[in-house]
């Protein structure tokens, strides 16, 4: 079984909450606390062996599993204020390989406003770190998955394409320009979370869904179609424009790279379009088309070819 | 480096937050959400190569991975009301083993009253869940380590050595009576965390001080003994019967068995003599000993002899 699979099985299997203000399989989970308050929670494992490209130090992947699960706090608009991190340590890491884990996730807990308060310690076969946030937050401001309406803007918060090449750099030994080289592994080793946009959007009540993108921008589109029932149509590819020079002349496929990377961490969000002008005097937000009430389908339009995005994205246990 | 060493470096270089209600090392970590209402949180990690034991099923290795963290719960007297469950899962499981996983996750957190309410799913050499528990208390009923008094009682919830014969049935091969042989079995595969208990003393504010025991009943003396700056003279050696009696018939030492076994879920709790009738006419609680103010200093009394406890217990990473 693959990744969607095993969560749809094991979601199946949890006898449900009455009254939960969120939907498995939303970027968070919340519960009620009373006076229109929601605790928010998150939780997310960085695994070394598939979540740790090479040549990331131990201080970057420690920072790393903090900023992937504060992204997700990002995208519901919501500040955590409090971090636990269960660690599984092989056995015979030195001193200083503990010191970069540990600094790194106080490192990522601060550029966030965050606290690492506690978390848990064990033996493991590879390095484990498993990442769960808390944040308290008005229940009206947290932005769902579940609410793209027809004839809404979508939009990003940043282009896309860096961190795919970057891991193409790392990965395949594929050679750059001495600059993009250094943005596109800056992109993979320091990614950022986009929790400044976030919470501005959400705090202003401007958005109607939201998502992070760190599976790639067609799975993010596609999982927000399919909580909210809609269909997308994109006009406008947000490709790096560096990265779309580069892939041009070395016959890469910047289409390829924009929709299907992974490891990135902007906000793909939908609003009304009476809303985007205010949203984009707030934070840098690129329109990227818009909603449709076509159920399911999504399509790119590039250089007057109307494409179809397909479902695909990183999934584990593939 | 040792688990506690880990611990202590790690904690060492994180910022703290100012305000904090509960210093890094109590068994819980907690926030104030305001109105003298904490919010509660847990991780706990469960790994399978070293704490599954073999002939565990999945079912229960998920099952046990909730019940120990909720065991940390029941130490601080907190309800859990929500859980986040991390999966890290190896390539190749099938069907009927996601099930079990899913099942047990949920047959768990019923079991005590909470639901599972999101997780993450991810790709792992070994099979690695990884636990977080929510709940809310008033700040007043949460019992802490650090605040056992010289001449409280110190008692246990119930007897000592079942799991750690259990453990050496299962991986010695020892042979005993079917009646002993199931009953230390069943405390291994399907351990009970003390909920009940913890939440029943903890609310009538009947406790100073309360820690769980998965680390054994010596490792557990020797954390209350050092976060509250007080010493431990037992007279009681807190043995199961049958434990005891199978253990003098076959040359096994049972003070060992009891004090130095880990993987036993029994809450360790100290309390002022006057409240000992009250609490247990709500409880079984069976006292050992008393706490003193000879700092760090642990012994035994059994058949009139006087013994150093040891500062041992079951540690990750060595």
């Amino acid at each position: 079984m693959g990744e969607r699979g095993v969560i749809e099985l094991v979601t199946s299997l949890q006898e449900r909450m009455k009254g939960n203000p969120l939907p498995f399989g939303d970027d968070v989970a919340a519960i009620r606390l009373g006076g229109g308050r929601l605790g928010v929670l998150k939780c997310d494992m960085l695994v070394e062996a598939t979540d740790v490209p090479p040549g990331m130090s131990l201080w970057q992947a420690s920072r790393k599993a903090v900023v992937s699960s504060v992204s997700d706090f990002a995208a519901k608009g919501v500040r955590p204020k409090v971090i636990l991190a269960s660690l599984g340590l092989p056995k015979g890491l030195g001193e200083d390989e503990i010191r970069q884990i540990g600094s790194g996730l106080n490192a990522a807990a601060r550029e966030y406003g965050a606290y690492i308060i506690g978390g848990d310690t064990n033996e493991a076969e590879c390095l484990t770190i498993d990442i769960c946030l808390f944040g308290v937050c008005g229940e009206k401001i947290l932005v769902r998955r579940d609410t793209a309406k027809d004839g809404d803007v979508v939009a990003v918060t940043g282009p896309f394409g860096l961190a795919p090449l970057g891991l193409k750099i790392i990965k395949e030994g594929l050679e750059a320009p001495q600059e993009l080289r250094a943005r596109a592994l800056e992109s993979v080793y320091m990614p950022k979370a986009r929790l400044v946009e976030g919470v501005a959007l959400a705090s202003r009540r401007l958005l109607t869904s939201s998502i992070d993108s760190s599976d790639g921008l067609a799975w993010s589109l596609y999982e927000l179609a399919r909580a909210s029932g809609v269909g997308f149509e994109i006009d406008r590819l947000p490709v790096d424009g560096d990265v779309e020079r580069f892939a041009l002349e070395n016959n890469i496929d910047h289409v390829d790279l924009t929709l299907y990377g992974g490891e990135e961490y902007e906000l793909v969000v939908t609003l009304s379009p009476r809303m985007l002008g205010r949203a984009r005097g707030k934070v840098s937000l690129i329109p990227i088309g818009r909603v449709t009430g076509d159920v399911g389908r999504l399509t790119l339009r590039v250089e007057g070819k109307v494409l179809d995005i397909e479902p695909k994205g990183y999934e584990h246990l593939r």
